[in-house]
C-alpha cells in the first residue's frame, strides 16, 4: 500500500567503470514476473523474465509483463537473457522481451524447449536460442562475465541456480530450488559446487524465500509416492488427478502407478501434453510401454482401470478438469466411486475457485477428501533449514532475499541474520530497487529505477494500456453512463432532448422517472454553462460529466463512468 | 457448477395437514446468506435470516440476499424469524426482509442488540425484536410450534441452538457451534439439555458442518490468552491486533491482557466500537477501569504503553487497520518496534487482500510474524469429535448437515454414517433443497424450489437486477463500446458518420485507425440492412450490435458489451 523506496535520480546514465547495477524490476515484494537487470559499463543482461498472473483488480488481462522502461535507455547494448528453469513466472514474458530486443537466450534443455513453443507462437526466431548443460558456462556479451549453470532441484526438471562470474565477484543467484536430497531423476542440487564457489569467495548471493517461514526441511518429491499410492489403492472408480502441467516428477511419480495398479492413464489439458511430448524427447520421463489412452478410448475401460491426470488445479475454467467437471468430455464421466485428488498447492487468489470445484466433483459424487492418503503433493521451494544450508554452503559477502512476498524476504534477511551475518550484510530491496556493487567492495542502495507492470490482452499484438485497466475497475463496481447531446451547430442550442443509456449501472435504462431525471441535469449543465465553456467542447463536456456524477452520486451513492458525448445535428 | 436436483413442482401449494417442509433457502453448498424455511399447514416461520459476503463473480455489490421466492404463494401467513445468533451470515440479510414482511424477530439479546442497530439504519419498526432468554421458548404463530433457545459455545456472546417443538417431533438446529468446556464466559454449550431431548426422542438434527473436515476438538478460547500474552511480551513497540468486531470474546482477552501488560487501549472501526458498546452495556465484557484511549491522545503514551484494537482482519479497504496502513490515523504511526496481530482466521476469498494488508506492515518496518507465539485464534466452529458428540448426544432419526461447502455437507453426513447412523437417515440438501417430515415417520426430498441470490446496493432502496450484475462481468473483462447513429427520419438515411466512443476496451478511443474501421462497419451495417430491419429499430441495433461484435472478435479477440444507439436527427 505505501513504497517508501526514493527514486534512483541518474538510473538512465550508463554504469561507472567499477560499477555493477542488480536491479531486480520484478518478482520481488510479490510472486510473479521474475527478472534481474545486471548491467555495467561493459554488461547488460537479464536474469529470466517472467510474467504474473493478473489479480481481480486487473480484469480482464490475460497476462502481466515487466515494464522494461529502465532498458530502454540502453536499449542497443542488451546482450542476454539467462534462465533459471521454465516456470511462466521466469519465462513468461520472453516473447514480448524479445520481440523488442532479439538477443540470444541461454538456458538448460527442458527450459529452452518450453521457451521455444512460445516463440513458435509468437513467430520469433528459434535461432536465438542457446541450450546449456548442467555445470556449462557461457561468455555473455564481451565476456566480461561468464555465466555458469549449476543444477538445483525443483517441481520442474532442469531447473538450475547461476553462478555469474563478475569482475565485481561471484554472484549467486539461487533460482527456484529446494534441496531435495534423493530427486526421482538423480539429479541433486549441485552443493558441492556452491561450496567450491564459497570456498572461492561470493560476492553475492540472490536466493529464493517462498517458503522461508516454514521451518524445517520441505518435503521430498518422492514422499509424495506414498500418498498417491494410497489414492490409487482406496479409489474405486476413476482417479482423476491434477496438477501443474510441468511438474513431469510428478507426472513420472503418477505413470508409474498406474503401471504398477494396472490402470490406463488419459492426459486431459493442452499444456499437459506438449509438457509430456518435450519431457519424452528429452528423456526427463520414462513412459511405460502402451499406457497411454486416448480419450476417445477411455469408455472402453472400467473406471477402475483408468487414471486421468488433467489441468485446471487451480479452478481455470477452460482447463481439462473443469471440461470433466461439466459434464464436457465424452466416455468420461465423473461419478461415485471416482475420486478428484488435487496434488497440487493453491495459488493465493485462486482459493475460492478451487473450492468451488471441489465441491462440483462432489455434486457429482466423487470423493475429493485427502485424509488418510499421506502427502500427495511437495512443493518445489525449500524450506527454512535448506535456504539457511545455501546460505552457509556460499558463505556471501552480501545477502539479497528474493522471490517472495515483502514479509517472505524480511523473514529470509533474519534467517541470514541468525546464521551470523551482519545487518549491513543484508540487503532487503522491493521492486525496481537498484542495488550497486563496486570493484572496491563498496555497495550502496542508490534508490529505486522506474518499473511497472505491462498488461497484456493475447488477441492484439500490443499492451493494453494502463488507463483501460483503470476503466474496467470502475466498470466492475459502478457500470458506466453515456449521455448524448445533439447542439444545433447554427444557434449552439440543444437540437433534440438528451439521450442516457446505461449498462452495469445500478440503475438500469429503462427505469424512465430517473433517466428523465439524468436527462434534466445534462440538460440543465449545457443550458447554464457560461458562454465560454459553451465554446470550448472539451470543457463542455467535463461540466456535464460533472453535474451528472454530482447528481448519480447523490442519489444513488454509486461512482460509475460518465462519458457525455456532443454531436452535432446536421443541417 | 452443475446442479442435479430436480425442481418440486408443487412448491407453491400449501403443505398438507400432516406435512411439515424444511428448505434452505441459503446456506448449504456455500457459506453465508444461512437461512431455513420452516413450513407447516399452521405454522410458517424463517430460521436466521443471513446474507453473503459478494465475491469477484458479483463486482459492485455491498452484499447478498437470499431471493425470498418462496414465501410470495403464503405472503400473509409468514409469523416470525428466529435467530439463532448475530453474525452477519444470520442476520444480514433482516433489514431487507422485514421491509417487505414486518414479522415479530426473537433471539437472545446480544443478538437482537446487534440487529437493532441495523433496524434503526432503515429506520424500521424496533417493536418487531422480542429477546429471549437461554433456555427461553416462545410459541409460534398459532403456538402450533414451540422454539427453545439453548445456549452454545461461539465465538459471539449469545449464541444459541434451537429446538424446535413440532406436532412432527422435535428438530433440533445446532445454530454455528463449538463445545468450549471452559469458556471466558462461563456460558457453556447445553449439552444436559440436548441429551434430554435426545432421551425424548429428536426427529431431525441439523447441524454445523464448518470444520467436519478438521479431526479432533477446536481449540477454546482460552487458549488463545497464551499466544496473545506472548505478542505483548515480545513486542517493543504498538501491538497491534486485528479481529472480528463481534468476536467479544476476543476483545476480552485482549483487554485483560493489556491492564496486565500496563498498556492503554485505542480501538480503530466503527462496527468494533457499536459492537464493544453494546457488548458492555449487557455486561457482556467486563472493561477494567480507565483503559480505553481515544484515538486523539495515543501520541502521548510510548508505544510500548499501546494496545489497536482494530477491524480489518479480512484486507478491507476502509477498516481502521487499512487507514493506519496507510498512515491516515493521527498520532498513531505504525513503524518498527510494533507488530500487527492477525487474530482472525482468512475467509476464502480475502487471502490476497490480506496478504497485501500484511506486506505493507512489514514495509513500514512491523512485525508480522506468529511463529514462536502460540494460538492467537481459536475458530468458533467445533471440529469432528465435537460434531460426534452432538449428534451421540441428540441422538436424531435423520439428520441433516448444514452450514457448509457441499463437501462440508458431504463429509459430515459421513461422520454420521461413520457413528451408525443408516444412509437413509442421512440427508444431504443443497440449497433451495426441500425436506418433507411427516406425521406417520416418513420423510422424502421432493425437489428444489425457486431460490436464488439478490444483490444489494447499499445506495439504493431496491435490490440490483441481476442483468446489471452480468453487465459488469462482461465490462470487467472487455469493457463496453457505444456507437450513436443519427438518421434522418425523412430520407431514413445516415445523416452523418457513426460515432464510436469505447471505456475499458482494449483499444483506445483515440486509435483513429480502429475507430475508423468500427465506424466503417457500422455504417455498412446500418447501409445493407434489409428494408424490413430498417423498419425496425430494434432488428436494426442488433444488426449493427452483432456486425460490431464479429469484428471486433475477429480483430481483437474481445467481447465487450456492444450498444448502439439510434437517434433521429432533428428536422
Amino acid at each position: 500500500m505505501i513504497t517508501t523506496v526514493p527514486a534512483f535520480t541518474d538510473w538512465n546514465q550508463p554504469p561507472g567503470q567499477d560499477e555493477l547495477r542488480l536491479i531486480p524490476i520484478g518478482g520481488l515484494g510479490e510472486f510473479g514476473m521474475n527478472a534481474l537487470v545486471v548491467h555495467s559499463a561493459r554488461s547488460l543482461f537479464l536474469v529470466d523474465c517472467g510474467q504474473l498472473f493478473p489479480s481481480d483488480d486487473q480484469p480482464g488481462i490475460d497476462s502481466i509483463v515487466p515494464d522494461f522502461a529502465y532498458l530502454e535507455p540502453f536499449a542497443g547494448r542488451l546482450q542476454a537473457v539467462l534462465l533459471t528453469h521454465g516456470h511462466e513466472d521466469h519465462i513468461g514474458a520472453l516473447p514480448y522481451f524479445l520481440r523488442r530486443w532479439p538477443v540470444p537466450v541461454y538456458g538448460t534443455a527442458f527450459t529452452l524447449g518450453l521457451v521455444e513453443g512460445k516463440l513458435k507462437e509468437h513467430g520469433l526466431d528459434l535461432d536465438l536460442l542457446h541450450p546449456v548443460p548442467d555445470y556449462g558456462r557461457v561468455a555473455v556479451g564481451d565476456g566480461e562475465v561468464e555465466a555458469e549453470w549449476i543444477p538445483v532441484t525443483h517441481s520442474i526438471p532442469d531447473a538450475c541456480a547461476l553462478a555469474l562470474h563478475t569482475p565485481q565477484g561471484v554472484l549467486v543467484h539461487s533460482g527456484d530450488f529446494k534441496i531435495d536430497p534423493d530427486p526421482l531423476d538423480g539429479r541433486t542440487t549441485g552443493m558441492e559446487r556452491l561450496r567450491a564457489l564459497g570456498d572461492g569467495g561470493v560476492r553475492l548471493l540472490m536466493a529464493d524465500s517462498t517458503n522461508v517461514q516454514r521451518p524445517g526441511r520441505s518435503l521430498p518429491e518422492a514422499a509424495c509416492r506414498e500418498g498417491l499410492d494410497a489414492a490409487f489403492r482406496q479409489t474405486p472408480g476413476r482417479l482423476v488427478v491434477t496438477t501443474f502441467s510441468s511438474n513431469i516428477h510428478r507426472l513420472q511419480l503418477l505413470l508409474d502407478l498406474a503401471y504398477e495398479h494396472g490402470r490406463q492413464v488419459v492426459l486431459l489439458g493442452r499444456s499437459l501434453e506438449r509438457s509430456m511430448n518435450l519431457a519424452r524427447s528429452l528423456k526427463r520421463l520414462a513412459l511405460p510401454d502402451d499406457i497411454l489412452l486416448d480419450v476417445k478410448d477411455a469408455a472402453k475401460y472400467p473406471p477402475s482401470e483408468l487414471l486421468v491426470v488433467c489441468t485446471g488445479s487451480q479452478g481455470e475454467p477452460l482447463s481439462g478438469l473443469a471440461r470433466l467437471l461439466r459434464r464436457e468430455v465424452k466416455g468420461l464421466p465423473m461419478e461415485p466411486g471416482d475420486r478428484l485428488l488435487l496434488s497440487a498447492r493453491a495459488i493465493p487468489g485462486n482459493e475460492v475457485a478451487i473450492s468451488r470445484m471441489l465441491d462440483a466433483a462432489e455434486r457429482l459424487g466423487a470423493d475429493t477428501s485427502l485424509e488418510g492418503l499421506g502427502p500427495v503433493h511437495a512443493s518445489g521451494h525449500g524450506q527454512r533449514e535448506e535456504l539457511a544450508d545455501l546460505i552457509r554452503a556460499v558463505r556471501p559477502r552480501q545477502m539479497v532475499p528474493v522471490h517472495g512476498t515483502y514479509r517472505n524476504l524480511r523473514a529470509h534477511g533474519a534467517l541470514a541474520a541468525s546464521l551470523g551475518w551482519e545487518p549491513d550484510r543484508i540487503s532487503l530491496l522491493d521492486g525496481g530497487q537498484c542495488l550497486r556493487l563496486f570493484q572496491d567492495g563498496l555497495v550502496d542502495q542508490p534508490g529505486a529505477v522506474p518499473v511497472g507492470k505491462c498488461f497484456v490482452h493475447e488477441g492484439v499484438d500490443h499492451m493494453v494500456d494502463a488507463r483501460v485497466v483503470q476503466d474496467r475497475l470502475i466498470l466492475q463496481e459502478d457500470g458506466v453512463v453515456f449521455a448524448t447531446l445533439l447542439v444545433d451547430p447554427t444557434t449552439g442550442a440543444l437540437a433534440a432532448d438528451p439521450t442516457i443509456l446505461s449498462r452495469g449501472f445500478v440503475m438500469l435504462s429503462d427505469d424512465e422517472t430517473y433517466g428523465e431525471l439524468l436527462r434534466g441535469v445534462a440538460r440543465k449543465a449545457f443550458e447554464e454553462a457560461p458562454a465560454e465553456v459553451r465554446r470550448d467542447p472539451e470543457a463542455l463536456r467535463e461540466a456535464i460529466r460533472q453535474a451528472l456524477r454530482r447528481i448519480i452520486r447523490k442519489t444513488t451513492q454509486s461512482r460509475p463512468l460518465v462519458v457525455p458525448v456532443l454531436l452535432e445535428a446536421p443541417q
